[in-house]
């Protein structure tokens, strides 16, 4: 029996780059948490420690920092493909690059150059590519997207088994925190315009689908992504159902008609699936 | 030497109310964080545990339900009021009652009863009664809000000892996470209109003052807020120096005219005060 | 083109269960967070919100209480098969179940019924489970144990490209907070002793390898496990380079000999590998 | 009316400083978190940004890394009054000096050079000092000591009000997270031994009262403290009591005799008090 060495990768996590451009006297920032994941001919440095292979994770700091100067920094998905491909077309030992990038989004304010935090959904991307020779591919994301129907949500007809106690419901509160990510069809999607598309359409079939349970709202959701949005072959979502529970005021005398609700932390639901088109090619490496 | 017993408080933290009321069939929301402190009467209980002058923290949590109800759930700082008077009146032995509320913001979606999470700011309010026959004060807030002048702040002329090694400058970044707490001159304040127009002058103040240091920054802040919303006597503010270092780009033979920063976390800045008008009232109970 | 169900799951996330047993007079205690998560014939739910399929995650999350108190709860590897073999033997829907367990560890006070927490790393379990007639695996793990080495720690060799300005050392702290599962040769391991023992194998390798890197350390970590514990077959470990940085203090006449460092907090190099055994059977369910 | 300045301070927060001490082959760490506080003449700042009375906060920072190399660190609340005392001597412009330490403790793994993050109670120093001819006070404390008493506590005889839902228990579990704070004497106690003594009558108290309810035990905590060290003269506590609920198994047909519950999460009641000797001197700054 021999011992030997798996999977592995490595890299520089959460490089907090914000970029500032200036367009006249109006200035626009770009405000990122890039992370990079790197792997090849590593053999050795796990096996003796000769780091002859290894391109410091100091070194993937700054070429985050020296692209953004380079380059600027436009959609995050051409920022991740741009990072991605050098380091695997740069180093003979690196193979296979994964760069994943969260934006944080900000609102313009009075004047040229101040903004406040818009503190909602965080806009990710994740980049795959094995070089400007190989295979690339490209997801495109949110996370904390926060959303919530007062009513038009049931829960009812469900498996009762010996330990069940849920009442049955044809009026809830339907909250969760929306995870998606979405595969391309290509690596030439226009970004910024499909990301806003398809974000609409998430919110869109949320708001708009009278639910049965979460999964039908969640299977809604990347449906019409697909249905509208043909840049787009596969949406995979995780959302936990942010329970809200009625609560009991008849030990006060009072009727509670859907009216006050226990906003509760854990345990939660969580529901999690994908939704897919029929041709979608098979899934590439971004999206494992 | 006796052993004694000095200031406490007890009380129901953190109760997560979400309120809905329906006009037609439109729906509203209010989300808060409820946390209760009260004091009087509480020497029994610490020495020999006899609770009969304890009403239970449970007890608390479901009145903040069954007023959420009755009442409904108007302004945060009315709310407050409400409650904190309620548990100095109904019970002898409770004299004081400290009721602090955050509110959560949820913007509408398409339709009459879906929403979306406003992950911005946080409102908050500190309410201290003794009672309704008593003296009680309310103090209005904000936490999170989270800001960003591009431009426009300088920094230089500070003192330089032996453990000085930072450069002057006279162009950065200038970003804060701003808590404020503002006291108003009496507890009839029309809150809701009060609150959206502090947070407009705390907004227009930092992007408007070309700013030297943090502290003026902040100092304006608070003026712009007792100049023109004469209903507040007195602002408090608790602001970090969220750092934005300029990335030293010439070992990669690049300039960098103030584009690529890096967004550090710790250490931060921590820049506190308060700013008043000369005519205002002592501080009361809430402030503290 | 049609639109089309993938993989999906659903289930009640971290519920959090105490159990106590009473020997005599003296009290045990067991703190767990409880994940399960299912999946099998999802379709109608997804498609239609037809919940004849559905055994409600309130229902998974009763069964927990209700097994605690029936079987009481000895190792989280034997709680969570129970859990999991239970979900699909009962549920004709049901085809897969997954559980994980986080175990939150206690100290002994004095007294027989007092206990402190013990704030050190996290106990886990991640069982999977086809029902009593089909495959189920286990694998065992432990995140946030964080240790450091104040010396024998190198890092030197690495490939310079033109972002690279890492000088290279020959001392320097060396800090990591680990997280780790191993694979089980069967499910009919001694979960206890086998986790003590595989704790200590990490922690005397990490402190007994002079390292040249930290994925060699990784590396002597996973094999160490693996020489000495028979019953596993395969270690995964996600290690981030806890950054200490040497603090220059020659701007204040003084020489810094490797004694004061800034603790970094992002970013971070973040060290992903596996290692295993060549005779290790395909990676089961809950390996992935 | 016109508007001022009121009470402010600033300084730089969070200093995350590690401290490595070789003793022959042996090494010893000291891992701490450190925040200044600095106030004095401060009106120019505020009110024009004129940055003459100003010691940056990244001077403040310089200093923690330059006391560490210079003086080394032994007790917190040493290098705590070390560091506020320089504040204030060396700077004429600074007149008070507030210096926050948080110490986060490792064990000794095998080897001379290796540990383990010991991940419970965080130990604090709070040191105010307006220079060394003026007044200084200390105060030594800890946060987040997590203790359960399995059995051994009551809760009832308390108000019962028109909102009392909750039952009388004669057998709860009792649980909380301490954060305490401790006034000495003077400035020359033994810290080191004084703290172990303290954190051990703390744990002694809590787990050998039964208790009636958390107030009694919080009292009973303090006492333990002033009665057993001189030191010491007053203690301030904060306890979230951390509600474990008994699961009602009764649907399932099982009782539960206080041996299965569930961990909550929000709300909790919150107990926060004071003891101290009556001979107590008045309280000085550091602890307001």
């Amino acid at each position: 029996m021999a011992i030997v060495l798996g999977p592995n990768r490595y890299g520089k996590a959460e490089t907090r780059v914000v970029r500032v451009t200036r367009d006249g006297g109006v200035h626009r920032i770009k405000d990122l948490n890039v992370s990079v994941a790197l792997s090849g001919d590593m053999d050795e440095v796990h096996l003796t420690g000769d780091n002859a292979a290894v391109l410091p994770t100091d070194s993937q700091k700054n070429t985050v920092f020296a692209f953004a100067r380079k380059y600027g920094i436009g959609e995050i998905e051409e920022f991740g493909l741009l990072l991605a491909r050098h380091f695997v077309d740069s180093q003979p030992t690196i193979a296979h690059a994964r760069v994943e990038i969260h934006e944080y989004g900000w609102d313009r304010l009075a004047g040229p150059h101040s903004f406040v935090r818009d503190g909602g959904e965080v806009r990710t991307a994740l980049v795959h590519s094995d070089g400007s020779d190989g295979p690339e591919s490209v997801v495109s994301g949110l996370t904390d997207l926060v959303v919530l129907n007062a009513t038009g949500s049931e829960f009812h007809g469900f498996i009762q088994d010996e330990y069940t106690t849920l009442a049955p419901t044809d009026d809830r509160i339907l909250a969760t925190a929306v995870t998606a990510q979405w595969r391309h069809r290509g690596t030439g999607s226009s970004w910024g315009p499909s990301y806003a598309a398809v974000r609409s359409c998430l919110l869109d079939a949320f708001a708009g689908t009278h639910s049965l349970s979460l999964q039908q709202t969640l299977f809604q959701m990347g449906r019409r992504v697909l249905d509208e949005r043909p840049e787009t072959c596969e949406v995979r979502m995780s959302m936990p159902n942010k329970h809200h529970f009625l609560v009991d005021l008849e030990p006060f005398g009072m009727d509670n008609d859907n009216e006050v609700y226990f906003a509760a932390d854990r345990p939660y639901g969580l529901i999690e699936g994908t939704v897919l088109t029929d041709d979608a090619p098979p899934a590439p490496a971004a999206w494992n």
